[in-house]
Formats: C-alpha cells, structure tokens, sequence
C-alpha cells in the first residue's frame, strides 16, 4: 500500500511574525497521524493573495492531502476563500443552509446582521460546503485529480468541531489508508526517563509491528503504542498483549486510557462510590475547582470550594485557628490538613481537599522557597497530606500543585 | 529599500506528527520580524536527506535569508551536517574551539567521550562556525550568491543564545534593514466583523505605512498596526497618530496594549483605586478566580471566593434566600446581584463578584437554555448585573463567562 501524504498549510501572518503559537497545526498533525497519513510537510505563509494562490497550485498537484487553515473571516486581510475560488476558477453563491445559520446566530444574540457577515455564507459553486456549526465561516473541500485541498477556519474549536465531525469521514473515505491502532496508557506522577528506565526491557522485546512513542506533557506523560498492519484484529490483538504486560510496571502511575483525563475518572470514581467532594484552594486559586467542574456533570458530585487566598478568609471562612497559621504557617502540614478537613464539614461532603503553596514569583523564604506546596485530603477517617517541591515558575506552579492534588484523589478514592 | 525575507525551516519528525508544539520558530520569527526582515514562510520538514537537501537548495535560491533549527545531534536521525556538507560541496574538518569545549563539559560530567561525541566537532571547511558556548553542536553560516543561511541546534535555549549572541550582528551587518514597529491594541466585548464596520472609514485612510491586522481569539480581538519605514522614530510617530484617531471609535472596548491581559488591567485598576475584590462563582466554576490569581501580586487585592455549585453552598455559605431561589431560579438577576453582594459582605471586600448560568450540556429550559448566564458586580454603592446569550458548549460557555464578568469589572472599576 502507497503513503497517503498530507501537507498542513497555516495562513495568517499573527503565526507567521510569531504573535500566536500554532497551536492548530500540531493539533491537526496529531489527528491525521492517527488517522494513517504520512504529514510530509507543514508551512505557515502570510495572508498575500499570491502566496496562498501558489501554495495551493504546489501542494494540490504535491500531497495527497492539503489542509489549509485560517483567512476566512469576514474582514478584509481573509482572503482565503477568494484565493480559493479563483484558483478553482469557480462562482460564489450564497449557501443556503449557512445563511440561515449565520441568520439564527445573530437574530439570537441581537447582533447587527451586516452585509460582511451575509458574505460568509457565499461559497464557490464547485466546492463541497463543511457546514460550521459552530462558527459563521464554512469549512471547503475541492478535488484535484485525486488530491483534495480542505480548508478550515483558523479559530481553533472551529476547526477542531469540523475536522472531527465532517473531515475525518472524508479522508476515511476517499483515502485507502493503512491500519493503525492506537492505545494511549497516561500516567501521571513520573517523569519520562523515570518511565522510560522502568520500561525499557519491556520495550526492547517489543513486537516489530508496535512502536512506542512518549508524549509528556506538564506534570504527566502519555505511552503511545502504536501498531501498524493491515488486519485491523491482528493489531489490536498484538497492542493488547504488549499492554497486559506493560501495565504491571507501571500500574501507581496508570490514571487512564486513551481520551481519559484525570478529572474525568476522579469523576467516576467519585460516582461509583456515591462519594462527593468540597475543595479549599489557596495557593491554586480556583484552578482544583476549574478542573473538576469542566466535566459535564460534575454537579451531581461537587458541592463547592472556598478560595482562601488571604489567611484572613482562612481564619473566618475555613475555620483554621490564628496560633495554627502564626506557628507552622499558612503553607505547612498542620493547617493544609485542618483546610481539608474543615471544608468537608462546613460544606457537608465526604470529601474534603487542600492547596497551599508558596506559587511565587515573591514570597518564598529560606526554609520554605518558592515551590513550595503543601496538599491534602480528608474524609471522615483518614486524613493524608503530602508536601511538593516544584518549580521557580508560578504558572507552571499553580498546574503542578492541581495535578498532584487531583492525583492524591485518584489514590485515595482508588482505596474504597 | 528592497524587503528582506527570511524563510525559517524547522527539521523533525517530533514536530512533524505534532508531537510536541513548535515553540522555536515562534520565538524566532518574532525576534526576526524586530529586526526588519520579512518572514516569508515557515516550513517543518521531516528529517529525510532529500527532504532536508531540497529545502536547502529551494530556500536559499528564492529568500535572503534561511534559518533551520534541529538535527545537529549526535544520534543517527541527525542529517542536518551532512546535508548542508554534501549540498554545498564542503569537506569535513574538526573544528578545534568545538572539539576542546566537548572534551572538557564530557570530562566535568564524567560522561564517557564516544566518536559520535567527538564528531559534533567536524564542520564543513566552507562555513563559518558558530560557537554554541551551551550545548555541543555548533551553529554554521554558508553563503549563496547574497543569500545567507543558518543552521542552529534546536534546543531551545541554545538556539535562542545562539540566535542572540551571534546572528542578530551577522543579520545586522549582512542587510539593509527597513524598520519596523508595532502596537497591539486589544479589545473585548465585540466581535472582529462589527469591530471592523466601526473602523472601516478609519482603516480606508490609514497612513500607506502602516498595516492593519485582526487577531481575534475566544470573546477578544487583538488589533494589530505596523509601521514600516526607514526610521524609528518617524515610524513610531505615524503608528502614533494612527492609533490616536483609531482609539476613540473603539474606546469602550479597549482593554490594554501590546503585552496587557484583562486580569492584569484589572489588577492595576483594583491596586490604583486601592479596592479588593471577592468572587461568587457558579457556572464558572473556579475559573474566574483562576484568572485572578495567575497575576503575580494579586494577593495585594484578591481576597477569596466561594465557588458555590449546589443551591445548598449558595444557601448555607453565601446567604442566599431559599425563597429567592424557588422564585427565580438559580440563574437570575435575583440570585446573582444577592450573590454579589453578600460575597463582598462576607470577604469584607470593597467589590464582590458573581456568575450563576447554565453552562451545559444539561440543564436547559426553555425559558433559560443552556449558555444563559447572569453575571453581576456590587459595591457599597451600586449593583450592576447583566444577561448573557452564548453558546451551547460547556467549555466555551465558562471562558465566556468568566471574559465577561472580568470585562463587568473593567468597566465597572473605570467608573470610580
């Protein structure tokens, strides 16, 4: 079987000067991945007429696959779809069902409809409309010979929404593609080389037609394996041998498979065990209740937080006594723990959960420098806490202290 | 004065299959584009010989100048070396500075001192080395015709020493540099077509010299001017006055400039009016105060939140009346104004804060589908609070939300 190539083409010149990171294009070159393409080469150009014409003559005649994102906004430098349709030599007429779209859109929220945002709904005649439910540019798809070009809009959820819903049947369909199977194992509490020590007899017995990528990411690194073929069963049977004996290494450290992500199973599990969860945030500032509450349906088994960010709210509003915090200090074990414990009371949850942390840039002393974190976690027996030492940096704090905390949950709920 | 154009080739598979983000050639080509030249394209390539070779031979015949980052390890999958050797006919030879600075970081580490170690010191004889005083592959410039080209390592911090201590001259000095400024001028609370209709006259009698770009990203759009010209303070001068007649079209949307984000405006506002601020979230579910405490110094004036997810927590912890509650909903004027105001009671802050919404993906009525949201600020003074109409997506609608409520508090401090 032939390569299926793509060629990932960026139009705008907030990437092209650096002003934005491009943060589609490794986004898009993952899922194509997945899907069994060969990305043989992502550019970013800038919004000139003459740029987009010729990249779009070179890489339709070139790739397999062209995806081109960005320039279909209603102001004047988004010139994508007139590149698009002089290139097709083709006609603009009005979609139908985008008008109505843009229409419904606009009527709902009191909008102006203005005659800039009526033109978004003008495609060229000879393309295929990837109608964007979720945004008022469509999405296009033309032929070539046997190459297509399909161009998204550059707004992210846009064209995250499109390529999964409309994109991914098409290339299915049109593209004899080889079999893949994927089977994404994510850990969290280890670093890469750690991991990578612990697996690596595993790994050098691995079975020829699997390979093993690492994806860290901040705090967690996810195991990619990876299996090629041509008998989607035979792979998956193979992935899942060198699974079972993968996970028996690495189990403290496995949260979850595949789409998975840490507050989603803290979910379940709270779910499974009929058990619901308060938090008192200080160091954190709201980003532990954040992520529990992104998951649909987290009310069901979160009641509330309180952000302590001052140790006054501390003393009145979490109950955590004065001499407590003048003698171990508001980032210690003593009042991390008497956090947790008191916000499970006075918010009446089975659980309770605590931060407190020096995050930084200011703040940090000799004994205890900035990066420092007290955690913890109580129910009605047990209370546990642990103390992290993390980084200089307090963005990256404040997510590392929400991963360890979350991932102490996981440990603790894993013990009903 | 010609334009100078700068092509940035990226070489790995890693970035290729977006497996990790391309931090690099952002970094570069803002650098760059400070320095005058033109980024004309930006490319990721595989690390294949024939890929590498004809972007070599395509980049430095068409742009003044090439940068490619990466593959100058040690390990086999590093070509870039001998690519450009074979391209421009070189030979290789040690090169001496190279070869002491490796030996003598292998002996500090104790590391072994192996062949493909002692190979980082070879260099084709027609370049000019670029010491890299961090790391153990140097940099290397070759000429054609007038074009030049670079080729740097591509981790990060030795790139960016790299591109700091010795490009920036050897750039300087090769070209006559236009000169280039820009100004960032940052909106919130209307989308980039009406933004557009407001400043369309504006923008039609913008100085020849000055572009104008749209970056429009979740609930903001970015406005950006660039001047170009032969001198600095001329430059600066028209961007100036352009921005000056531009303001007052667009006023009450402007938030800040260049580097500003809505939470630090805030910040400076609440520390210039020597005001504290306590949040009431529901929908939002921690992620306003997230966006408060990412500030550095924002414990001067943010006190703490109650994230009160379960009427039970807006009863018992905020003071809501159950009555107010059963009559208007969770999600009204009512509820969230009462919400407001007793946070700000209950924190004793000069300003309390407050969302309740239904954020989805259930929950909606009829007469409150899912993306209502009421959002609302007090202060001893005054209670302002508004209706929002968004999306039906969770995930959209809790960034929204919190952008507005952020932006309520912009407005509402601005008064003062």
């Amino acid at each position: 079987m032939s390569e299926v190539s793509c060629h990932i083409i960026t139009i705008g010149d907030e990437i092209l000067y650096g002003h934005i990171l491009d943060s589609n294009s490794k986004w898009l070159s993952e899922e194509i991945s997945l899907l069994g393409l060969i990305i043989s080469r992502k550019s970013t150009i800038s919004d000139k007429y003459n740029d987009i014409k010729n990249s779009i003559d070179k890489s339709t005649s070139k790739y397999n696959l062209t995806i081109l994102t960005g320039g279909l906004g209603p102001t004047n430098d988004d010139i994508t779809k007139k590149c698009l349709n002089d290139y097709f030599k083709g006609k603009l007429i009005r979609d139908n069902k985008t008008f109505n779209h843009i229409e419904k859109v606009f009527k709902k929220r009191n909008f102006d409809f203005t005659t800039k945002n009526k033109n978004q709904a003008l495609v060229p005649d000879n393309c295929i409309v990837l109608h964007n439910q979720f945004g008022t540019a469509p999405g296009m798809l033309f032929k070539k010979n046997n190459n297509i070009l399909i161009s998204l809009p550059g707004v992210p959820f846009e064209m995250k929404s499109l390529f999964e819903d409309k994109c991914v049947k098409i290339i299915k369909d049109k593209f004899k593609l080889p079999v893949i199977f994927h089977r994404i194992i994510k850990t969290v509490g280890i670093g890469e080389s750690w991991l990578s020590d612990l697996i690596s007899d595993w790994e050098q017995n691995l079975d020829s037609n699997i390979s093993l990528a690492y994806l860290p990411s901040l705090g967690m690194v996810k195991l990619r394996l990876t299996g090629h073929g041509k008998n989607l069963k035979e792979i998956k049977s193979k992935v899942n041998i060198a699974e079972k004996s993968l996970i028996p290494l690495i189990e403290k450290y496995v949260f979850g498979y595949d789409s998975d992500e840490l507050e989603n199973i803290i979910g379940k599990l709270l779910n499974r065990f009929k058990k619901n969860i308060s938090v008192a945030e200080s160091c954190t500032g709201g980003y532990v209740s954040k992520l529990l509450t992104s998951v649909p349906g987290s009310s069901k088994y979160f009641k509330g937080s309180i952000i302590a960010y001052s140790n006054e709210i501390k003393i009145k509003s979490l109950g955590i006594s004065k001499d407590k915090i003048s003698n171990f200090g508001a980032v210690s074990k003593e009042v991390v723990e008497e956090m947790a414990k008191n916000i499970k009371d006075k918010f009446n949850t089975s659980i309770g959960i605590a931060s407190s942390g020096i995050a930084g840039p200011k703040g940090g002393t000799k004994d205890k420098p900035i990066g420092t974190v007290w955690i913890a976690i109580a129910d009605k027996d047990r209370i546990i806490s642990k103390k992290l030492k993390l980084t200089e940096r307090r963005d990256l704090n404040i997510i590392l202290s929400s991963i360890n905390l979350l991932n102490l949950v996981r440990i603790f709920l894993k013990k009903y």
